[in-house]
């Protein structure tokens, strides 16, 4: 049976993982893949209707646990409706977020223990995994002021919210040393298209000669 | 520490659920009580929300786990926000339908395992449970017509779908099987006098002197 590639993009806000998807996308199209490029949390109509959820109102309206429900239910909706149904025609998915946020965000941000959400993943998702994660590494003052300057905004984070990001990054470089086979760093703070070398390189080392 | 009741209503459609909360209701505060009623889907402005997303739309549009994942994401906000507050003030809650329904309507006729649903339930709510659940068992059919009456339809049903609805029954028979200490079995064709008188001894039983 025909087997794709499931890539997902991880990192904190700013690190431009939607440009490295579009680069990634452009490259491997033009070496004659199909390419589905996606996001979490959304992807399918159901999803997309659970993200409005997410997105809309004020962010301490549930709890961590209520969110990362939510995000299973949405990811469970992506990957039985979108990512599956690809993957087995062949196609290489590029996710723009997936489960590492769940554990960046609502384990070590939002104060559930990693245990209890990863209990969550294989409960829902079993051993499905990404084939190769990319982690843009960005320092999050640097994540902040690209974020702000694309919203053309300047607002002076408080430092609670500095302390967040400082935890998410913590977060993503830890799941990146557990898992050294899945996740490739890249450092966030080259050039766009430096970074988007350094993926094309990691994706097609993984792909079938 | 005051701790109150929790007492939740489950069965087929058209058993008397809403009916019976409402006799419950009034006696309780008669007789002194805080009694808050609630139901489930919803229960919470943020449940409703996501109720919302569960009963419009055709009814494959999500799969039963990811409909067991938008469940319990509206029921830890409705236990959270709405539930253990009016416990710990020492209230008796009625909540029209709860973990049992989950069971019944995604597990037995959804066909996602027991063992999957109940770690589900213990992922999220730990041991929480109610303190008892009147099962109003009525045949599927006598719950129907009566549906049907109260909507004005009068709709041929295939055989497929009664099916369903005796499936949902006998898991409802096993449940009270497995928890003859929580779970109250309640015959729903009697009077609905009946069914209250019933259902108001099992509650009082439950009450302190």
């Amino acid at each position: 049976m025909v087997k794709g590639l499931f890539v997902t993009l991880e990192g904190g806000e700013g690190a431009g993982k939607s440009t490295l998807a579009r680069s990634l996308q452009a490259d491997l199209k033009a070496a004659g893949y199909e390419v589905i490029v996606t996001r979490e949390p959304g992807g399918t109509p159901g999803a997309e209707e659970i993200r409005q959820l997410l997105v809309e109102g004020k962010t301490d309206r549930w709890s961590a646990m209520t969110e990362a429900l939510l995000f299973y239910a949405a990811r469970n909706d992506h990957v039985e409706k979108a990512i599956r149904p690809a993957l087995d025609r062949g196609a290489i998915v590029i996710s723009d977020r997936f489960a590492d946020s769940t554990l960046a965000y609502q384990g070590a941000a939002g104060g559930i223990s990693m245990d209890r959400l990863r209990q969550l993943h294989t409960l829902v998702l079993g051993e499905f995994q990404p084939d190769l994660t990319l982690l843009i590494d960005i320092p999050p003052e640097l994540g902040i002021d690209r974020t702000q300057a694309r919203l053309g905004l300047e607002i002076r984070f408080e430092s609670k919210e500095m302390e967040f990001h400082r935890r998410l990054r913590a977060c993503y470089h830890q799941l990146a040393e557990l898992a050294p086979e899945r996740i490739e760093t890249l450092d966030g703070t080259a050039s766009p298209d430096d970074v988007a070398m350094a993926a094309i390189m990691a994706v097609r080392r993984r792909l079938p000669e």
